[in-house]
């Protein structure tokens, strides 16, 4: 009987969809939205300046499928797995929606032997979480990722790293900002000394990935209630925890009886110290702060990690500025690659990712008052009398064989006020209009839109004068 | 048994794919593709000058998800359909990736009630083809997309779509082309007359498109054995379809004492007509054939429909050049957006998709023995002595801070030659050499690496020298 339900069931679905082809539901999927030009625009212009940092840098640039298979993706993100698109089984290979852009970046150095790269990529990825699309995330969205995969002296790259993202921060004038900076061995280190199992280091560590959010107190009763940890480590773990500062907290906990006894967290802090010397000659270190309560959710972090928050500006009676969210991170990961090739050859990694849907957010609310133009043309190809279409099309089209940018309205006969309209509309700032006197005297009136200032200008000339009016000051 | 064979084998393939986890498949799915950088450094060539091409033209530019409504794109392309990605159904909607960018920009346009609009769409779409990669087709591939969307006066924006073929093809320089032109309601006012059926118009339309590729004899059989066309009604179509020419022809076509009663044929060599004049006045018929052969594919053309062919050079006894391949084609569909109305308002369009992953293939082959920097570098910042790291990593923020395009190695002593090899590989134009003497004269040591010319400029002029030798001429 069940089998019959079911059957009778999966019929009715049948016949309910074939209905559904005749009134359309109107939206795109749940999680993702589409850009209009003007989003486009500001989505634009912050790629570009990420884009013109990341060339800066002397990176390339690769791109891969938006699906990988199945497989490649298998085992990659721990619970998160979970949140994977996969594709429906329509024969031949089964074919998952990539979920960042570091796993095919590793299954490309993989599968083309390469040892020694520097690359950015710029794609959108897929997760099926349950976003607040509120504040700014979705089921499509972005990742800006810049690594550098290769065997080289201690902390260069990772510098390296960091100042990129000081320099974009810095670029989009978002305001001010943190970049958080820590090391999963000093961090396995300290779970060591405060007695954690190494069991429990990876779960232990997720719990202290939620300090941002959550006060300690309440991740503390996680690590003792939920997770079984026994008090006195917890209470351990929240001394270091609570700890942030600069070179001398380095120094400070290369002191410390328990932790400099630690293989793991003695080699992090030598090289944490080793990354703020670099840091200091970059002269960034005003903005970075070593932060023992930096966790970071993926599993396949190695070595140091990091995190840039966005700051809010200062009220009176808060003594330190709160953060309002996440902008940027990475970190080193030396074994992903390995998990690729067959005879598990490493290639040390090192990356981070810029949050630009995060920037976007916050850039799309600052210009919903701005006045953003959606197109680059620099003139209107108009005329004042009727009869002219073919008048205006010849002449437009000597301004587009000479690179302007130029358009015209797809009308026989437009008003002259319409044709100004749409410029006032649109940003055009210069109209060229041709009339039956102009045409006879070789001429062509050029009117700059904002002064509504009008000259002649000699038809040979009005390329170099359009140019002129147009560039950039 | 049969079912519990299957049982059994689906089993077995579940252990196949769990062991499959641990020896990873190294590939990409099945006709997609990784970009180098090398090929990204042509990608991103091609689409600066299509880009400033659709700039040039007032356009906006747009972007959708690249999955939609499963529902959205049910009904859209015929038989194609089958072609079509479809995600997993794991809750919630049932989505299918994107076969083209001109559904979803019809979907855009009827969701947000847009009823006028000039956009260009760069992004990749989805086809579950059985490509020839060899002769660069994929089952992911970009499209490249300029519409214009509004009621305006007719052929004006159709004239400009043309216009912008042939800026985009001339630009690249890929070699002779020619842009066949038809109309739809030419091609059925044809079918009309040699007696072909209403009911057959699609069908016979599908033959007459493979005349690209097949010579008349097999589409006629085609047309007679398989769709039970009339060999007369056959013979008639082969009159016309061999017909090709310019405003002559159209003339002559209006002229037609069966073709000039059918009032679809008409109206369609009237605009045909019209065109004709525009694209005289843009200067460029020397390059467009009216074609009565031209069918185009897909179900939802209306009006006007064109494809750009590239042409091989002649051979000596070949009368005519042959085309080697369709790079550019589009045409007008004025339904489109009505079908995803509530009410059916209609807004009418025109525009015209670059065959971008063709052209990519072209300029790929014949990049295969160019050089091609994949780095804008314009500086590497080097070290003669040892124990200079930081003396590296202090100018280098310096350069960095001023715009600079600057690399440095990863390396505590790296031996000069070793820098200057870098160079040489990459393409890296300048070095700036830091030394003992250097530092205590306040200078920097820069090298020239093609000319081995070296000149001592004092640091505060290193940014402005450094721009100078490396401005594009």
């Amino acid at each position: 009987i069940a089998k019959e339900v079911a059957k009778l069931l999966e019929m009715k679905a049948q016949l309910g969809g074939d209905e559904g082809k005749h009134k359309f539901v109107l939206k795109t999927p749940k999680g993702t939205r589409d850009y209009s030009p003007k989003q486009m625009a500001i989505r634009e212009r912050v790629f570009n300046a990420i884009i013109t940092c990341f060339k800066r840098h002397g990176a390339e640039v690769i791109d891969t499928p938006v699906f990988e298979l199945k497989e490649t993706l298998t085992g990659k993100y721990g619970e998160d797995s979970k949140l994977i698109y996969d594709l429906k089984d329509q024969g031949g290979e089964l074919l998952s929606l990539r979920y960042d852009l570091t796993v095919p970046f590793a299954r490309y150095l993989a599968m083309n032997k390469i040892t020694n790269i520097k690359r950015y990529h710029i794609a959108k990825v897929y997760r099926r979480d349950n976003p607040a699309m509120t504040r700014g995330r979705y089921r499509e969205f972005y990742q800006c990722d810049f690594d550098i995969a290769g065997q080289f002296d201690p902390m260069i790259p990772d510098a390296e790293c960091l100042k990129i993202v000081h320099e974009i921060l810095s670029d989009l004038q978002l305001g001010d900002f943190l970049i958080k900076v820590n090391d999963r061995r000093i961090l396995d280190g300290m779970f060591a000394v405060c007695g954690v199992p190494d069991s429990k280091f990876r779960t232990i560590c997720s719990s202290v990935d939620k300090l941002d959010k959550m006060p300690w107190e309440e991740v503390r009763s996680e690590m003792v209630g939920e997770k079984g940890l026994s008090p006195e480590a917890a209470d351990h773990i929240g001394e270091y925890v609570q700890l942030h500062g600069g070179l001398d907290l380095i120094e400070q906990l290369l002191q410390d009886p328990k932790l400099s006894q630690n293989k793991l967290a003695k080699e992090g802090l030598g090289d944490m110290k080793l990354l703020f010397e670099y840091l200091t000659l970059f002269g960034i270190t005003g903005k970075i702060s070593f932060d023992l309560s930096l966790a970071r959710g993926l599993d396949y972090y190695t070595g140091v990690i990091f995190e840039a928050v966005l700051l809010q500006p200062e009220n009176d009676h808060v003594e330190e500025p709160v953060s309002v969210g996440s902008v940027a991170g990475g970190g080193r990961y030396d074994g992903l690659v390995g998990m690729f090739d067959p005879k598990g050859r490493k290639v040390p990694c090192v990356g981070v990712s810029i949050g630009i849907e995060r920037i976007f957010s916050i850039l799309e609310q600052r210009a919903s008052e701005e006045k953003i133009r959606t197109t680059e043309t620099q003139v209107l190809v108009a005329s004042a009398q009727k009869k002219l279409l073919e008048e205006r099309l010849k002449l437009i089209s000597e301004l587009w064989n000479a690179g302007i940018k130029a358009e015209v309205l797809y009308k026989k006969n437009p008003k002259l006020l319409n044709q100004l309209q749409y410029c006032e509309d649109t940003g055009i700032p210069l109209v060229a209009i041709v009339g039956e006197q102009e045409l006879k005297d070789g001429v062509v009136k050029l009117r700059v839109v904002a002064t509504r200032e009008e000259v002649n200008v000699r038809r040979e000339s009005l390329v170099e004068e359009i140019r002129m009016r147009t560039s950039r000051p």
